[in-house]
C-alpha cells in the first residue's frame, strides 16, 4: 500500500518518518501529474510545493488553523491531503474538485482565492476577527514572489506597523515569473538570500533562532527575536520577523523551521522567506512526453489563437507605428504578448501581476503621447476597474484594452470567468467597446481601434469557433446574416453567434447580426428590426450587459419591441465544460428556439 | 503691487529673490484662505505646500517639465502660479476652476487626478513614453504620506529594478491622517527622519551630496549616488536614490535641494522625502475665526448626516453584537467613524487610504466570523471592484458596504462623483443594494442589512432632502406616495424622491415609489403598475443603471409597459452646484412632467 494510501486523516501525516513523508511527497507528485495530463491545470506551481504543503500539514493543525493560498493554483497537494484524494482524478472537470480553494468543497478550504494579491488581507482578517472572538488558531497566508508584488498584498504588507500574534505569511520564491519582469521588491527580497545563502537543517536553525534554543525556555523566545534583526528594518519596521532563505523542497529542514516558526509566532508575526523549485519532479514526466505531453498548460502560460493573432498584428501596426507599445500584467504568454517581446522588445512591458499599475501607466504613457495596448485577461481587468475609469476614461485618452478569455472560461471556473466586462466597461464614458467574432475580425477591430484616439475595449474568448463566416467591419460593424423578417437574433462573440447561425439554419424567419461593436449601440439597426422578435445572446451577465441596453433603447425611444435575452444568470458559474457552462446558464441552440415558439404561439393567442 | 501680480509669466518666478519668493508664499497663502473661506475646499494640504511649489516652478520648467500631483487636492498653489489666479476665486464653482488637476484647463495640468494613488504609476507612463520619442524632459510625481502606501503607488514603487531617469518622486510628507493609522511603510520611512534629522541649508547639501558637490564637476555625480548608499537599501533595489529629509516649508533649502536632486536625476531616479507642515498659516486664519469660520471643511474630514447617523447607529448595534466591527479606508471623519472609534475603539480599524485591503481584510474577517461593514465613499469604492466581487461576492460573506457620497457630489466634480455604483455593484451575483431616502430609512436597512449573512451595499449621499416623508421598511422595501393610476415615478435616493413627490404634488395622476431596495427589484410593485407609465430616477448612469434594469425586466416578461428612465448621462460631470449638475443630466422636475405629457399627446395621437 502506498503511505498515502495508508492515511485515514491528516492527523496520520504528523505519525509518518521523514522517509515515509518523502516518499509520500512522491506519490502526490506522480498523481498530480498523472491527473494533470488529463485534465490539464497549474503543473509546475503545484508541483514545487508539494513538500512545503506535506511540512505544513505535519507541523500544524488543519483546518482549525488556516491556511490561506495566494492565487490558489498551488492547491492540489493541500487537496489531496484533505480527504479528496478519491475525488482527485474529477479536478476541474464538471461536479469534479475545483482548482482552486473553495470553502464549499472542504472546510480545509478557509478562503476561496483565484485572482492574484488576495492572501495577506485575507489572512490579517481572519487573524483580527480570531482575536476579537478570543479563539487560537493560527493564521498562515502562502503567497508566490508573482503575487507578491501585487498592489493589494503590498497595502496589506504594509498596513499596520504591528501585526497580530500567530500570523505568518510564508513567501514561496521559485524566482520563475516575476524576477524576469526586474521588480524592485523582489530584488529587495532577493538581497536577503544574497546576504544569508541557503539554510538547511541545524545549521539553519542556530543562524536563525540562535545555537542553544532547543534547550532554552520558551519565554526566552523574545530574547531570539531581538538578538536576530533583519538587517532592512523592512519587515521588522512592517511588525514582522524575517525568517529565511529557507528550502522548500527540503522537508526535514522545512518541518525543522516551521516547528520553530510556529513558536516565534505566539510573540511576533513570522514572514517566512522559502525558495522552491517551481515544476520540481517534472523532469521525469519529461522522460515520458508520451504520457505527459501538453500537461504544462498552465492558465498563464497557454496562448489561444486570439492571443497569437494580437501578438503578430501588434507586430505589423509596431512596424508601421512605433508609438504604439504592448503592456501586459505577469502574463505576456496567455496573452500573446511574447511574439511583440521577441520581435520589437523596446515596444514591450510586462510590469507582473499589477494591472492597476499596468493601466495608470499606460494612461501616463498615452498623456505622453504613446498608443499603449494593455492585454489582461478579462477576469483580471476587473481589477483595475477605477484606474479604466478614473485615469483613462475620465482623460479621454488612447489606451486600447484586449481582454482575453472573455466569456465563458470553462475549467477554471467561477475565479476567471470573463463574464463581467461588457456591463463594468460599457458604464464608462468614453469608452468603446468591440467583440470580434472570427480572428479576422479582431485583426481589423484592432486596427481600428488604434486609429480612435479615445479609450477603447476590445474583448474574446481564447479560441474562435469552427467555420464562421468571415464579413469585413468596413461593410458596418454589425453583420447580418440571413434574410429573415421575423425574428432578429443580435450575437455578441464567436459562440453566441455560432448558435445564432445554427438557429437561423432551422428557421427561414431569422436573421443574425454579428454584434461586434456593442458601445455604442447601433441603433441604425436597431430601429430596422423594430417589427421583429429581437434576441440578444451573450456570454456576459444579464444584469448591465447588452441585452438589457437594447430593452431600454427600445423603452426609452417608446417603441414596443419583442426583447428577448440570453447571458450569464446573477449567479457564479462553476469549473467545468464551457458547454455545460453555457446549459447552465441557458444560453443554447435549443433555448433559443424554445423562446422564438412560445412568442409566436403567443401571438398566435 | 504685489509679488503674485507682478509676475506675467511662470519664467518671472525665477527672477524673484529669496525674500521676493517668501512674500509670494504669503500671499499666496492669503488667496488661498481667502477663496476656500467662500468656496469651502482643502485648506489645509494646499497650505502645507505652497513654498515646495514655489520652488518647482523656480527650479524646473514647467510646463515642458511634467509634474504629476496624486490625489490633487493640493493643486492651488500651483493653479495660481500658472495664469489662473484671475479665475482662482471660481474654484469649484459652476464653470469656474476645478478643485483638481485638469488637462483640460490649462497645459500645466499634465494629468487628471482625484484618487489616490495615481502619481507615481502616471510619472513613469511619462516618463516611459518621453524616452521612447526621444525627447528630454523631466517628470515628478508629487505624493503625500497617506497615498504613498496605496496599493496602485505601492506597485508603481516596486515595478522594475530600474527606474528611469529624470524621474523624481516627491513624498510631500505631513505625518497626518497616515501615521495615526499606524502604517508599517510610514514607520519605515520615518526611520529616515530619525538617523538623519532634518537636513537644511549648506549642511543638507553637505550632507546628502558630499562637501565639496558645487565645486566638483557634474560628471562626479554618479560617485555621490554610490558613496550616499540609503542604509536600508530598501530604494537603491527600488531603483531611487533616496534624499531626505528636507524641510518642505523653507523655500531657499528648498531650492537648493531641488537643484542637486535634479542634477543627479540626470542619472538616477531620485526619491525626495520633504517634511511640510499640513495647514501652515492657518493660525492665521484662526485669529480671525469670523472671517474663516468653516473653511477647514476638507472633503475627508466633513461629515455629512448620514455618516453621523452611521457612527451612532453602528455604536448602537455593537453595543448588542460585538462581532459588528467597522472598517474605513483612511476617511474616518467623512464617513462618520470616529464615533465608533471614539466609543468602540477595539470594533474599529481605519486601515490608510488602501480600499482594496480594506475589502478583502473584511473578507477575511467574515470568514472568520465576524460581521464588518465597510463605509468608503461611493466614487472610491470603484477601487476596489474586484475585492467585492472576487473576495466577499464569490463566497457570499456577510460585510456590508456603506457607500457615502453616491451620486451627483457638486463641488469636487468629476474625479468623485458617486454616480457608477448602482451599475457596478448590482451585477454582482449574491450582492443586495439598497439606497435609503431618510435618515430613518437608512438605521432601519443598516440593521437589516446586518441581519441578512451576506453581501450587502447601501449607497446615500452625503445629506438627505430636508421634509421628506418617512415610512418605515417593515411596510414594504418600495413605499408607495399617492393614488395617481396614470404614471408610476420609481425614485431613488433622497433628492430624486423630492422631484417625485414635487411631481406628484402637481399632477394627480401620479404615484410615487421610494426605491429603496434596487436589487433585488420588487417585481411585485413592478408586475402591479404595468398598466401605469412608468419613470424611473436615480443619480447613477443610465448604461446599468435602475432604469435599464426596469426595462430589461418588462420586456423579458413580455409586458408592453412604457418606461423612461431619468438618470446621469453617458459623460462626466463637472464641479459646481449640485442643482446644476442634476440640471446638466436632465434630472428634474420640469423634465419629468414633460415627459408625462409628451407620453399623454403620445396616447391621445
Amino acid at each position: 500500500m502506498s503511505v498515502l494510501e495508508g492515511l485515514k486523516s491528516t492527523a496520520d501525516i504528523k505519525k509518518l518518518n521523514i522517509e515515509e513523508l518523502k516518499k509520500l511527497a512522491e506519490e502526490i507528485r506522480a498523481e498530480i501529474l498523472d491527473v494533470t495530463a488529463k485534465n490539464g491545470g497549474h503543473l509546475a506551481s503545484n508541483l514545487g510545493v508539494v513538500e512545503a504543503t506535506i511540512a505544513l500539514y505535519y507541523v500544524f493543525d488543519l483546518p482549525t488553523d488556516k491556511l490561506v493560498f495566494d492565487v490558489g493554483h498551488q492547491c492540489y497537494a493541500y487537496k489531496i491531503l484533505s480527504g479528496r484524494n478519491e475525488r482527485f482524478s474529477t479536478i476541474r472537470t464538471d461536479g469534479g474538485l475545483s482548482g482552486f480553494p473553495d470553502r464549499e468543497e472542504s472546510e480545509f478550504d478557509s478562503f476561496n482565492t483565484g485572482h492574484a494579491g488576495t492572501s495577506i488581507a485575507a489572512g490579517l482578517g481572519f487573524c483580527m476577527a480570531r482575536d476579537k472572538k478570543d479563539e487560537s488558531y493560527r493564521v498562515i497566508s502562502m503567497v508566490g514572489d508573482g503575487a507578491i508584488v501585487n498592489g493589494l498584498n503590498q497595502e496589506a504588507l504594509t498596513a499596520f506597523d504591528e501585526k497580530p500574534k500567530n500570523f505568518i505569511v510564508i513567501l514561496n520564491d521559485n524566482g520563475m515569473s516575476i524576477s524576469k519582469n526586474r521588480n524592485g521588491f523582489y530584488r529587495f527580497l532577493s538581497k536577503q538570500t544574497t546576504t544569508r545563502g541557503y539554510l538547511r537543517g541545524k545549521r539553519a536553525l542556530k543562524k536563525i533562532f540562535g545555537t542553544s534554543f532547543i534547550t532554552r525556555v520558551l519565554v526566552r523566545v523574545r530574547d531570539f527575536i531581538k538578538r536576530v534583526t533583519n538587517k532592512t528594518g523592512y519587515f521588522e519596521n512592517h511588525g514582522f520577523k524575517y525568517v529565511g532563505v529557507v528550502d522548500g523542497n527540503d522537508i526535514k529542514t522545512m518541518i525543522s523551521i516551521l516547528n520553530r516558526v510556529k513558536e516565534v509566532a505566539k510573540d511576533k508575526a513570522v514572514f517566512l522567506h522559502i525558495k522552491t523549485t517551481k515544476g520540481k519532479g517534472y523532469e521525469k514526466a519529461e522522460e515520458r512526453s508520451d504520457k505527459y505531453h501538453g500537461v504544462g498548460t498552465d492558465l498563464r502560460l497557454d496562448s489561444g489563437k486570439f492571443s497569437v493573432v494580437l501578438g503578430n498584428k501588434l507586430n505589423d501596426i509596431i512596424e508601421k507605428d512605433k508609438n504604439v507599445v504592448a503592456i501586459t500584467a505577469g502574463m505576456k504568454d496567455g496573452t500573446g504578448l511574447t511574439a511583440v517581446e521577441r520581435i520589437n522588445p523596446k515596444n514591450f512591458y510586462d510590469v507582473g501581476i499589477a494591472e492597476e499599475f499596468a493601466v495608470t501607466m499606460a494612461a501616463g504613457m498615452a498623456s505622453g503621447g504613446l498608443k499603449p495596448v494593455v492585454a489582461i485577461y478579462s477576469t483580471f481587468m476587473q481589477r483595475a476597474y477605477d484606474q479604466i475609469l478614473h485615469d483613462v476614461c475620465l482623460q479621454n485618452l488612447p489606451v486600447v484594452f484586449c481582454l482575453d478569455r472573455a466569456g465563458l472560461v470553462g475549467k477554471d471556473g467561477k475565479t476567471h470567468q470573463g463574464t463581467f466586462d461588457l456591463s463594468f466597461l460599457t458604464h464608462m464614458p468614453n469608452m468603446q467597446v468591440f467583440a470580434p467574432t472570427t480572428l479576422s475580425d479582431f485583426e481589423e477591430i484592432l486596427e481600428y481601434a488604434l486609429s480612435l484616439n479615445s479609450p477603447v475595449a476590445i474583448r474574446y474568448p481564447k479560441n474562435p469557433e469552427k467555420e464562421l463566416p468571415v464579413k469585413s467591419i468596413k461593410d458596418g460593424m454589425w453583420s447580418k446574416f440571413g434574410n429573415g423578417t421575423e425574428v432578429s437574433l443580435l450575437a455578441v462573440g464567436p459562440k453566441a453567434l455560432k448558435i445564432a447561425l445554427e438557429v437561423m439554419d432551422k428557421d427561414d424567419g431569422v436573421s443574425v447580426y454579428a454584434v461586434r461593436q456593442i458601445k455604442p449601440l447601433s441603433t441604425e439597426i436597431l430601429d430596422k428590426i423594430i417589427k421583429t422578435h429581437v434576441i440578444t445572446i451573450e456570454e456576459n451577465v444579464l444584469i448591465g450587459g447588452v441585452g438589457q441596453q437594447v430593452c431600454a433603447y427600445y423603452s426609452m425611444k417608446n417603441k414596443n419591441v419583442k426583447v428577448d435575452c440570453f447571458g450569464v444568470k446573477d449567479q457564479f458559474t462553476a469549473h467545468g465544460s464551457v458547454d455545460n457552462q453555457l446549459e447552465i446558464n441557458q444560453i443554447s441552440y435549443k433555448k433559443v428556439i424554445e423562446k422564438i415558439n412560445e412568442r409566436k404561439s403567443e401571438k398566435h393567442e
